[in-house]
């Protein structure tokens, strides 16, 4: 053996910033891209189509284990690597519950996970019953598919879901949408974490995330003004599901803090996810680093934190043609300490081009110069 | 602009770890390596002879600036490079000083950097009048072509380099040796800085250098013991060098430390160096980083350290068929602290196969961490 190889499916930002660690740790990186330019291109050894087995299966016997840049690769595509004897990381049985939500509600609620109050519907009167009782507003949500609010409406009546609960549409969600009860929350919170095979689990301080228009927009780490108690919980809850799935890599539980203290899960991610970019500089093991040695089954790095605060800022597109590097120079000369990342797309509007970490001692002052640094390369 | 295209000539663990901090901002990275599997494969657009001048030109042209994984390129070639109109960085004349350690001497001399007694000699009697003036062990050295050790020998008579000041040997080194006094040092320190063509520099705290049979075994960063009068000398005399020889990127100096608090130049490096891997978890920027910056003309980023002490540890080939992998789980399990570097190199005696860095507050529980897992990994 010179070197672990791990096959990544997706050729995104999460696994382009897999290429760093892989480099350092010494694993042999390979990634099935769905495009020529994609983010991941510097590691990509094959381009080609994620729902076609016969490419899925080619792409995995170059590889020690296969894992993930989304969770959008087919359920029965991944069972059949699994009954070709080969290593799927997080495994098929797992990886089911961040491709669908009900799935994962209905899971949650069998082992105690707390999660709102939410059902499963696919007529009007179902929708309407649910908006009677747990209204004014619920949000409806695709069971799959959806990413990044893509998938999700607020509504008060079941008008404005028409569409989703006709087909062909229902049926392309299997039949039922989600619903649940618009949580009266504090704030978001987020809670990652990682685990292996042989059950080794460890966990990243919760913390805050910030959104706009359904897309984070900025992660707090640690979480502000967090109890000893509310942040020991958040740990718990990612530990029930990591183990009771049994979830291998980097898991990602994306939780509301209520009004009153509760803590809910809103979605999982079984991948290396937004709201652990900040442990690129923020920890002695990254997310990323970590889900490499999580799917290789390699014993996990510590997840202590090197500065006391770590604050992340997106990147979104504010237009198709303003790029990213227009005011890459500039951006550096104003902020020498900020870590600007960027994921090498042409620009889009909305779309995730890169971010900002700045690590330090006081969270306002890393929370503005990461805001600052943002604003200044889209401005 | 989408993206800054750095090329790197030489595919050695010093452009491999490029790949991480660009892959991180954003930069391209191209590699001219000399092999096929070359420990910088992964961003090997090139595989060919870097003494070949249209080689090298064409690899120069697909990128828009060309630096360095060793100081062996030819100064001919990069006067070509030159004036062509390609930006060479460090350019020619600034490089010339690492590749000849004569011409370095000489400039050191020239603008008042602190260099040992020394001289150039072409015959016998040269060197055995040096030797009866400052013996009786000095130390020869040959002008071009050494590192690690190699092209250097303590000898008490000159005897023992009747080799080298024969032809045609002397005439391969430029027709005459480097004689230095054997300097009686406490210790040896190295200087990191960086600069880039705007003429902004900085610099990384001076560390401590431990060497076994002349490599490079330990760094301690920052040196200890040290009063803030001699790391401010150290980082004056990096300054001193960087500005008069017009160096832009990354540029290590090696000192001596003597017995009498006296520094003293012992080598010089412009490109990454052994001594400054400890920045990549370190330091809020690696040296790869800042020198990817800096041989862009992009401004350099903040060097201030994340935690108070980190020590870096050498993993060194013990044999030609040990491999690095072997204890590597084991190892991971054992300091899950530590950051094990593979170089993804075939196992060979005394090759650089990688380090391991461990940060932390405590530099005695440092070190024992970073070489205990050093020699987990090789045992």
């Amino acid at each position: 053996m010179t070197q672990y190889r791990v096959g990544v499916i997706g050729g995104g930002q999460l696994a382009r910033m897999m290429i760093a660690p892989a480099s350092n740790v010494g694993i042999e990186l390979k990634v099935l891209a769905e495009q020529e330019n994609s983010s991941a291109k510097l590691a990509t050894t094959v381009v080609g189509d994620f729902t076609d087995i016969d490419t899925v299966l080619e792409f995995a016997k170059s590889v020690d284990v296969v894992t993930f840049d989304h969770e959008h690769v087919p359920i029965a595509v991944l069972e059949h690597l699994e009954q070709m004897g080969i290593s799927v990381q997080p495994p098929s049985r797992a990886l089911v519950h961040a491709q669908n939500k009900l799935v994962m509600r209905r899971a949650l609620d069998k082992f105690g996970a707390p999660n709102p109050i939410w059902s499963a519907v696919s007529t009007v009167n179902e929708l309407d019953e649910f908006i009677k009782l747990h209204g004014p507003e619920v949000v409806v949500k695709t069971p799959i598919g959806g990413y990044d609010g893509k998938g999700v409406r607020v509504v008060n009546t079941s008008e404005q879901v028409l569409d989703w609960l006709s087909e062909p549409l229902l049926v392309s969600f299997g039949g039922q949408l989600l619903v649940e009860q618009k949580v009266k929350f504090k704030r978001e919170l987020a809670q990652l974490s990682a685990r292996n095979q042989s059950g080794e689990f460890v966990s990243w301080p919760v913390v805050e995330t910030r959104q706009q228009n359904g897309v984070c927009s900025e992660v707090l780490s640690p979480a502000p003004n967090m109890s000893t108690e509310t942040s020991g919980r958040a740990m718990q809850i990612a530990k029930l599901i990591s183990e009771s799935l049994g979830v291998t890599g980097t898991l990602a539980v994306e939780m509301f803090e209520t009004e009153t203290g509760e803590l809910l899960v809103n979605e999982l991610a079984m991948r290396p996810h937004n709201s652990g970019h900040f442990t690129i500089e923020g920890s002695v093991t990254s997310q990323f680093e970590q889900h490499l040695r999580a799917v290789l089954n390699l014993p996990l790095g510590k997840t202590d934190p090197l500065k006391p605060i770590a604050v992340m800022a997106n990147v979104l597109g504010v237009s198709d043609s303003k790029s990213f590097m227009d005011n890459y120079s500039q951006v550096m000369a104003s902020f020498p300490q900020a870590k600007i990342h960027s994921y090498g797309k042409s620009p889009r509007m909305g779309r995730k081009l890169g971010h900002v970490t700045v690590v330090g001692e006081d969270i306002d002052r890393c929370l503005q110069e990461a805001q600052e640094a943002r604003d200044q390369l889209i401005k």
